[in-house]
């Protein structure tokens, strides 16, 4: 602590990530990172990259991605703003949206960095409790909730909520800003993208981290309304005019473009999902219907803690949070199919100590 | 602007920067930007980097970049913070740093995001006019500003504070923090960082984007006391856990321990700096004495937008500042001998006009 901190920087609790190990040997499946390597078009683009343009300043907007966004939803330019991973995307969209007057409603089971943004901007919020199943209650959240922030699939659960009952949230609170953070939609969840035309109280965050196999090159996006966007262009302006490098503005651009690899690699990690889902559930584990590129599951008779440590023994890296009433819950990220064998059987093995 | 805006979005002018022209056949002297390409060093790093590490989130702190500026410089990585681009970096800063309680002191010609970070994050300021002929004053600081920042070299000037002037600042005012500027120090000037381990109230701001010629992918430092380091570190990841991706890491390690090639490119530019302050003056110019890799000059008998138009008739993009005091003078990158000697024999035709 040094005396020149503010008093809020005095009183910040991070966001912690999941760690990053240096010894090359364990199965990292701790950070929900795709276990494909990035589409080979954007591969190509590095490759071929010139490199005496990195040089210059990058395009301040990423208009390239911009706009592969834009066709990938039929939608416009005008509609997408690029950021620097979707985490400073909501970073920078909590400081444009929200402050000290406001009263922002998300899960108290969610991605744990909504409330690391408020404490940032001292912005007041309620954390609404799921259901005991873990399921997100969307009748509960107050009245009074100038803004509603979710997962969807949420994190870490991979519970999904389809998109005629968000739609239903947006008719019913036309004057409440909702966040949709679509981290995880590709593997498996329908995109609220479509409705951003008929409801200009809705912003979708969406990432190319997971499902593109691009966490390396942070690239993230919001979707909505242009004015919306147009707000979130001018905080971003008075903060970094230039939040993504060109190398990741021309492979993203790349991986966005590249369909056939995108479909053909998440439906690998559905389908591997999928099946690992069945056999925990034959081995007597509790597993969430998971919709993302994670499963969300409790070994009976072991805690969180410890399940974590025999992993970890086993070569398995995966994360467990210690919040109330996920404490006992391992999040496991979805490998390829020799790595999520392995996880099965190690599981196995712990269970018949 | 939407409904959505909080009052604060409402009221912000963000910073403008230079145009990225989409002609490819302009002299681009607009935005500082390096002539030479970046170290070979840095593109062989590029072309072999192992594709598959982009799936995988980069090292949150950017590690291997910290440890090269600490080598440069002997000093400890944990003296050092790493963000996205020196415009970030001094973002993080000034949310760390300072509050509505604040009172921020910075020239009045100078790096014009300073103001608008003040009033991203609402802390009040003053501007401290400079001199005549533009020197910085650091005898006219007000005793109760609480920091003092300021770009050494100056922006847009190039005038340059030698360190014994800024090592008196940093005695007289130990519960000041002071901020130095550092992004064009590498041109000609001496850098604070040896004074950090001294004065725990000295913040020393960097950027490869300049004489590493690394603009396009975004690498900036703040280097001081491990303590002020650890408040910046807080902000970060109470922000965005991982602002530089894996490509701009390993790129700008190796740009940093390029240290012949960077000898070589700033001395070049120097050189040309120099003849051309002299050719310029020749012709009648007023010319600050700039240390950095852009002049600052006035044409006679002609207003800076007017210059400013006609440059770019030639296919000369410079800038041009609509700012009290300086709004007839032109900052001119300093670029290769070949377009520099066009820059001058261009100047001397609009005169002749």
């Amino acid at each position: 602590m040094s005396r020149f901190w503010n008093s809020n920087t005095r009183n910040l609790v991070p966001y912690v990530p999941g760690e990053q190990p240096k010894e090359n040997n364990l199965i990292k499946l701790n950070t929900n990172e795709n276990p494909y390597p990035p589409s080979p078009l954007a591969i190509e683009r590095i490759k071929n990259l010139n490199t005496d343009l990195l040089r210059l300043y990058p395009n301040s907007d990423g208009e390239i991605l911009k706009k592969a966004v834009a066709d990938n939803y039929n939608i416009s330019g005008q509609e997408v703003f690029a950021g620097n991973g979707s985490d400073e995307v909501l970073a920078l969209l909590f400081k444009t949206f929200f402050d000290e007057k406001s009263y922002v409603a998300f899960p108290d089971i969610t991605y744990s960095f909504y409330p690391v943004y408020c404490n940032l901007f001292q912005i007041p919020y309620v954390k609404v409790p799921v259901k005991e199943d873990f399921t997100i209650d969307l009748d509960s959240y107050p009245e009074n909730a100038t803004a509603i922030v979710f997962a969807n699939p949420n994190a870490p659960t991979g519970l999904y909520i389809d998109k005629e009952r968000i739609e239903k949230l947006l008719k019913e609170r036309p004057d409440t800003l909702i966040v949709v953070d679509e981290a995880y939609i590709d593997f498996g969840g329908e995109s609220c993208v479509p409705l951003i035309s008929k409801y200009d109280n809705l912003l979708v965050v969406q990432t190319l981290s997971k499902s593109r196999s691009l966490a390396g090159l942070r690239i993230g996006f919001a979707i909505g309304n242009a004015s919306l966007i147009e707000g979130l262009k001018r905080v971003k302006d008075s903060f970094n005019s230039y939040p993504l490098d060109t190398m990741a503005q021309i492979a993203g651009e790349a991986a966005l473009r590249d369909n056939n690899y995108f479909m053909e690699t998440r439906n690998r990690i559905i389908n591997t999902r999928e099946w690992v889902k069945e056999e925990l559930k034959a081995l007597g584990l509790y597993v969430t219907d998971s919709r993302a590129n994670f499963l969300f599951v409790r070994i009976p008779g072991i805690s969180g803690p410890e399940a974590l440590a025999k992993l970890r023994q086993h070569g398995i890296l995966v994360r467990n949070f210690g919040a109330d009433r996920i404490s006992d819950f391992l999040r496991i990220t979805v490998g390829t199919d020799e790595n999520m064998r392995k996880v099965v059987e190690c599981i196995r093995i712990i269970m018949a100590e």
